[in-house]
């Protein structure tokens, strides 16, 4: 088994999961295939919908005498008629449902185990969300028990370890924890079905969460039992990579059919609000009119064509940056997942979700309403900016959000003000206060806002620009007068050496534009744009500056200084030997070579790729965060930009 | 021609149009059809699409010797090949793009008549958004004049007679009234293409809600050059019925791909995000390596399928009453659109709106998000309560949001607080303040909201109780303790007549509790509910309360009260002689037949039937407002639900 990360956005990403059964990309969604009764065959859904991964109940196979004998014989693969990658259920469902089931829970994974399953499930205890929390430990604690005793029979089958855990967030951390420490392979999130059912999306949201902080991140996290792709858009923003739906065939059955908004009952609807090749080729009253067996036929096709398309929406969100802006999107179609929205606002789920949070994006941040301050980008950029930035004055005067970038808006203005008198220039912006000295960096320039916003961005905004602004005398602007009674100018600060200083504080860290910066400092403008390109300092060449997310690419010379600067581990990759050789060559760093990271570093950081000793080897951009570099043991971990020669 | 309303929702509604080529359905999105260059003839698009209608351009053929030629001779049917109904434009758009056309503004209608179009359009003179007024106002009187004389030459064509008059309201209102007087068919609100290239949806808005105002409600409209469904929501909310794209072609040529939610060039992606018969056959990878000609052509059809299902979502989100859910989840795609909304919640908008919002829908009122509070649903409520609703004590003591029907979920706080005390019980809700006896009417209790809600609608709706509660003394209940100090109850009010009071003053309008209720009042409920059901006064059956809504059906012997309390045009809907003897019969009244109607009735509101001497004949239910029933000619105006023997 092989899972390794391709691409990612908020906490979710794309990334490839191989058996030997073959390659899929993640999200994923396994259709959950009845070997009793298939209403759709995997070999057509894979030519219809582009199905990649199947899931089946290797539970009903081994009740059924026929099933069992002829998937023992000639495999599940054989049984279902696919030819890609196979993940058996084990039973665990059902007995949540049905009660106690008779089955012993390793002679279930050894039979997935002969059969060929890809990926099989242990028989783990099914946690509900009314439990208390005692009961809920001991079928943790059972669950774990099997884990064990099933990791030594699985063989070459990758195996899923469910976490569970009820409600109860220290016990989901806690069993993630443990599961990952035993020879697991991928990792279910179960218990969630009763949480779905009565839309409780907060709760969900704190058990998705509190299982990944205990994770293995390098592992896949399947939501076990979410089908529908309502929720398919925020659990990959929190970390999940698999889905099965059953429900395309459960709703089908109940002439249900399924949208990314919610779902609908054919039977009211005078049209069908949709353009998949079904609702393309019938109308509404066609669909209510057919032969009941063939409707539901239908109707599943639909729901398919609908769950897959919502993936691939994922993807291409994630591929573009705009995940959460589809999370946002999506969560105003249902009140219930709004909650949601409003557990991640919580300062615990912040902090764990700006981990992943990428440093720059290929998009604009779209603002989408009241949720878009709480994303952990703004979170990150607060955080930052207290940390980080320093103001040059006492005096801060200020200017109401306008257009980008700022420092063109109000040129005029900062001009004036700035040859009388010495002071900070602050917009008081939608996203919150920006220095002008950081008005071209992402995500301050590269944002769009309506022109005027809700009252809660307004309140977040103000409660931040107070904390920002606690120690300067703040004046807001409103003509020439404004700064009349001001202190005349006596220092001459250069604003090219100000933004150069500020953007790589806030970068790199405190303390970095006084490592990279010293002696004669030349600042290479582009002709066209007046922009600022390429920094040379003392004749070296230390940072590049990306027209388009305004934050420096760090040249080697660059590198050297911030390394002489910086104590370890701080910005640094450290790399084992058996790597050194190749990226003094320029070779990029894959993760399973990466001993010690910086656990400041996000991902498309900028880094300090050194050896054990922390001799400086190379400079490059990270795709990986501290925990997934030392996690992953594929894919990349670092994408080598420059090497010491 | 023939327009009817067939079902509605906001100011948007479903319409039957009819010309001698056929009956459409609106909202309709109309493709433009190049007659030099077919990329997808009507006849496939109406087997593909479902298209029944499109326009051409009568400019374009009356410049081209050979197409003028066969239009004449065998009817713009035949030139392009579509037995459904053609609009025509005029050469407008032409004239905007390459400054003044060579053409007579007469000759271009006589054609237009004389090669068969079904709705031929005047040669308007288009305005554009950075006009002066005078200029605006130049164009605007010219493009009356044009149409005046156009309209003694249209014959059986209908003609579509554009509103101009650019950014400026008072020309847009002043020139579709005037457009309206004249027999003008069909009304195009021109000059809007300059505001939706540039996303300046605020000022889209403020032209299309002006243009309404002063246009004919009767008469279907069009939003001219509109084809990007993003803002079709939105425009049909506002009153807009058509639509045209050649959008589908241009932005294909541009290897665009058109989105609910914007448009991606199809060489960004890595996936389709979208499930059209298009992207579920084929792969990004595919489709960017397809020869450039046949990519053109998968695009275009790709924009087509999407843009006709938008119209699908809309006329399903008009019949489950939920067109401003999708509107504002719509606009949470783009910052720009989310400007139309915040244009929207000025005073004059929410007047205009609120004429045209139903009394009750069929699905409840779902919270999206800030946006929510500024619904015209909520605006009227609000209105409502301060005008109709009377505290019947001095104090009042308040509860927070809780689980609907609030009546049931604080019956134990308050059966302990009646006991003891004289007091209004109110919830301060996340709609606004509900009086305790309206608690079961819609929208108050068919509602659905998250735990929290944004600041947005929480500074809203404390104005609101602000503003409801200055008369009488607040107290926030806390515990049992909360009411201690308050004055030891006098009176005994029974809770049920304290609710069918409070409900029929809130439908019908102040003093309505007093006019139908008098004498023995016998209240009968659902043996299975425990909700009041019917309610005798005296012995006569006067009101029903429907379950599904917490609303009053009016039985004749309340409409005979009410008609004999309430003057003249309160609650009516006059009709004409010539109706009488059918609705004596219990037939519904049509609109040609409306005389008179009283401005406060709404869509799906009770009123009372009565001929022009105000003797009463029938009670029933509206399906249009007063404008409306004044103005349609065809289509019902009243369903009759009980006429007098």
């Amino acid at each position: 088994m092989k899972f390794e990360i391709k691409d990612r956005d908020a906490a979710g990403r794309i990334c490839k999961f191989t058996t030997k059964h073959g390659t899929v990309t993640t999200p994923n969604l396994m259709p959950v295939i009845n070997p009793n009764k298939m209403l759709i065959t995997p070999r057509e859904m894979k030519k219809l919908f582009g199905t990649e991964m199947v899931i089946t109940n290797s539970y009903i196979i081994y009740k059924d005498d026929k099933l069992r004998e002829k998937a023992l014989n000639e495999g599940a693969h054989k049984l279902i008629d696919f030819d890609g990658p196979i993940m058996t259920d084990s039973g665990t469902f059902q007995s949540y449902v049905y009660g106690d089931i008779d089955i012993d829970p390793i002679e279930i994974v050894q039979f997935q185990r002969d059969i060929g399953s890809d990926v099989g499930t242990i028989l783990d205890v099914f946690g509900t969300p009314d439990q208390t929390k005692t009961k809920a430990e001991q079928g943790m604690k059972e669950t774990l028990k099997r884990a064990k005793q099933s990791v030594r029979v699985k063989g070459e089958m990758a195996l899923a370890c469910t976490v569970q855990g009820s409600v109860y967030p220290e016990l989901r951390e806690l069993c993630a924890k443990k599961l990952s420490s035993i020879d697991g392979d991928f990792f279910p999130i179960g218990g969630v079905v009763p949480l779905m059912e009565n839309q409780r999306y907060g709760d969900l949201v704190r058990s998705i969460l509190y299982s990944k902080r205990g994770l293995n991140p390098s592992k896949p996290v399947h939501l076990f039992g979410a089908g529908h792709p309502l929720i398919f858009p925020l659990a990959v923003a929190l970390g999940c990579d698999f889905f099965d739906s059953s429900a395309y065939a459960k709703y089908a059955n109940d002439r249900r059919m399924i949208f990314p908004w919610g779902t609908e009952k054919l039977d009211d609807l005078i049209e069908l609000p949709c353009h998949c090749p079904i609702c393309s080729k019938h109308t509404a009253s066609e669909l209510k009119k057919m032969d009941k067996k063939e409707a539901v036929l239908q109707l599943a096709k639909h729901n398919l064509y609908v769950s897959f398309a919502e993936i691939k929406k994922i993807k291409s969100a994630i591929a573009s940056g705009s995940l959460w802006e589809l999370v946002e999107r999506r969560v105003s179609a249902n009140p219930y997942l709004l909650e949601a929205m409003q557990e991640l606002q919580k300062e615990e789920h912040k902090v764990w979700l700006e981990q992943s949070e990428s440093t720059s994006k290929n998009k604009a941040l779209f603002y989408t309403g009241n949720n878009t301050i709480h994303r952990p980008i703004v979170y990150r950029c607060h955080h930052r900016l207290l940390d980080r930035y320093k103001p040059l004055f006492d005096n801060t005067v200020v200017f109401p959000e306008g257009k980008k970038p700022y420092s063109k808006y109000y040129a005029k203005q900062i001009d004036e003000i700035k040859s009388k008198a010495d002071v900070n220039i602050l917009i008081n912006s939608y996203l919150g206060p920006v220095p002008i000295e950081l008005d071209e960096m992402y995500p301050f320039a590269q944002s769009v806002f309506p022109k005027k916003i809700d009252e809660e961005t307004k309140t977040e905004v103000a409660k931040m620009f107070d904390k920002f602004t606690k120690k300067e005398n703040v004046i807001f602007w409103e003509d020439k007068e404004t700064i009349d009674e001001l202190p005349a100018s006596k220092k001459k600060i250069d604003k090219d050496i100000a933004r150069i200083s500020a953007v790589s504080n806030m970068q790199f860290g405190k303390g970095a534009s006084k490592a990279l910066f010293d002696g004669e400092i030349n600042i290479i403008k582009s002709k066209k744009t007046g922009k600022i390109r390429n920094i040379h300092s003392n004749e070296n060449h230390v940072l590049s500056m990306r027209a388009g997310d305004g934050l420096f690419t760090l040249k080697i010379d660059g590198a050297k200084r911030l390394h002489k600067s910086f104590k370890y581990p701080k910005l640094r990759v450290t790399i084992d030997k058996d790597a050194v050789p190749f990226v003094k060559e320029g070779k990029s760093v894959f993760a399973k070579f990466v001993i010690d990271c910086d656990s400041e570093l996000r991902p498309f950081d900028e880094c300090l790729i050194v050896d054990k000793k922390d001799y400086l080897l190379a400079v490059g951009r990270t795709l990986l965060n501290r925990d997934e570099m030392l996690s992953f043991e594929y894919g990349m971990a670092v994408k080598t930009r420059e090497h010491i020669k």
